[in-house]
């Protein structure tokens, strides 16, 4: 970091992404967020850790780009339209201007695809591994937040997208496999926050992002509601790009099911939610009374599943 | 972090922190921001890592201390109001149950004292050094926020407190010095932000806090303002406790303004602002045309400053 000081870094990389009069070009110690009309201001906090969450190896573009939509998935599951960020980099020694200006050209990129712009942050020098932790802002109608606690016997279960391919994306990346599917390793890296489905989950009971994995993301739902989830393993959605390489075994339901960092949206509803704004989405279970989280085989038998998801402790 | 899981982490220690409707208990993946009549939303994020920002043999409950108190600072600097907060903790491995409740005790009892609560947050495991990040939300009067930008030629100059201890602390920690004297380590690990004085704040024309070191902190109010800020030495404020350790010299002076970590607020006006609620004001210099930070002897000759203050890179 000898090739540039902190104040430059933020002038000349920085401030070209601050420009809501609220963030004062990052000129100043804080910053303001505006209200918007017949809108409840929503806020969440997500960290990525350099070899926990990203390999130090990726491209720093995606790596701006993963800190970035898992945060903006957050917002979009609750039904919010995400608005602003404020980042916070711990920066190790190593780290050098043209890492920060791909970082850069990767969060620029983001901003302008899903309308979002920078509010503020901090950069601190660290003795550890890379981190980046972002704070984000968005609007949900006033009272139509969708939370964890409204799903309802009866009501049915819904999944965008497909589920297992970041946590393929990963095993392929762990064991530097060549000829990987590009696709699998570019979800893992560069996840997809549903933005433009946020006006549809609102019609939703309950809804969470699958960060966890889709079991234990499910469970969550469950334990908020006081429900039982019952979820059919054969109607889980995964792609044919991990189908070729998973296999369609009960066993790789189960992995797909259990690996997270999906970042797709699940959700339970009364009335069918149908796909929208290029968002496909599958039915694949319903809420009964009880607890927890159940996975069906196709003759409506319990499969055992060992470890719903991913827990970092 | 056998001895507990990232769930009942939260559930146990953090939730009872989490006081106000829109942190949803800490229950669900956002949280809703309460707009306040009359008032702006004021944010800013700062985050402390072990090894730069604090000792790894620190009392956990100073760390979340100093973690919440040097965001107040920054909205208080700006005359706002803190509120509320969200918490991302970085925890390395050997972080156990007993540190966690520790540094819980601490954050309570800091949440009471200044009239904050939690709003949400997020927990990661880090091979790295611990790590905070806290982002603080407050309320000023609409308009009513202090910038750095708004010194004009001919105000006074003032700084409350007084400035240097910590940075005497921090050497007094890092030599190891027996029977130091436990108020200026205090400073250090627990810096006191002058919340009562954000009122008194809004009559200034210019200001920020002393985080990065008195001369370097005014010259940000310099360079926003486009003014020069004449600084008299001797007028800086030190304790008698500092005094004893670093003695009277001119070159004391240098080094108390230029440690950083102060948290007292440094500001302009163009009429006088007087201690209030129990904090101490003291009038330090004055803005004049021209460019920078000058630091004068008693003679009004300048004084060499080698390095202004604090910078992470």
């Amino acid at each position: 970091m000898q090739d540039l000081s902190e104040f430059d870094l933020i002038e000349k990389l920085f401030a070209p992404l601050a420009t809501a009069p609220g963030a004062f070009g990052l000129k100043d110690d804080v910053a303001m967020v505006a209200p918007r009309a017949g809108h409840d201001l929503v806020v969440t906090t997500d960290t990525i850790v350099e070899s926990v969450d990203f390999f130090a190896s990726d491209p720093p573009d995606t790596i701006a780009r993963k800190a970035l939509r898992v945060n903006l998935s957050d917002l979009v599951a609750k039904g919010a339209e995400p608005a602003a960020h404020l980042l916070t980099l711990m920066l190790p020694e190593r780290i050098d201007r043209a890492f920060l200006e791909s970082f850069v050209r990767g969060l620029a990129s983001d901003q302008q695809t899903f309308g979002v712009t920078l509010l503020g942050g901090d950069m601190s020098a660290t003795p550890g591994p890379l981190a980046i932790s972002v704070t984000a802002f968005g609007y949900a109608p006033v009272g139509q937040l969708v939370k964890r606690g409204g799903a309802r016997v009866g009501d049915l279960v819904y999944v965008t997208g497909s589920i297992g391919d970041s946590g393929a994306g990963l095993s392929l990346l762990k064991s530097n496999a060549q000829n990987a599917p590009s696709r699998l390793i570019g979800r893992y890296r560069v996840p997809e926050p549903r933005v433009g489905f946020a006006p549809a989950v609102r019609r939703a009971s309950a809804s969470i992002d699958v960060s966890d994995g889709l079991l234990a993301d499910l469970g969550h739902i469950a334990n908020a509601s006081g429900v039982r989830i019952v979820v059919e393993a054969q109607r889980i959605p995964r792609s044919p790009e991990l189908v070729a390489v998973w296999g369609d075994s009960e066993e790789a339901i189960v992995r797909a099911a259990t690996a997270g960092d999906d970042y797709e949206i699940a959700f339970t509803a009364s009335a069918p939610i149908l796909g929208s704004a290029g968002v496909p989405v599958t039915g694949i279970g319903r809420v009964e009374a009880g607890t927890g989280v159940v996975l069906l085989d196709s003759e409506s038998c319990e499969i055992a599943v060992p470890r719903a998801g991913f827990r970092h402790f």
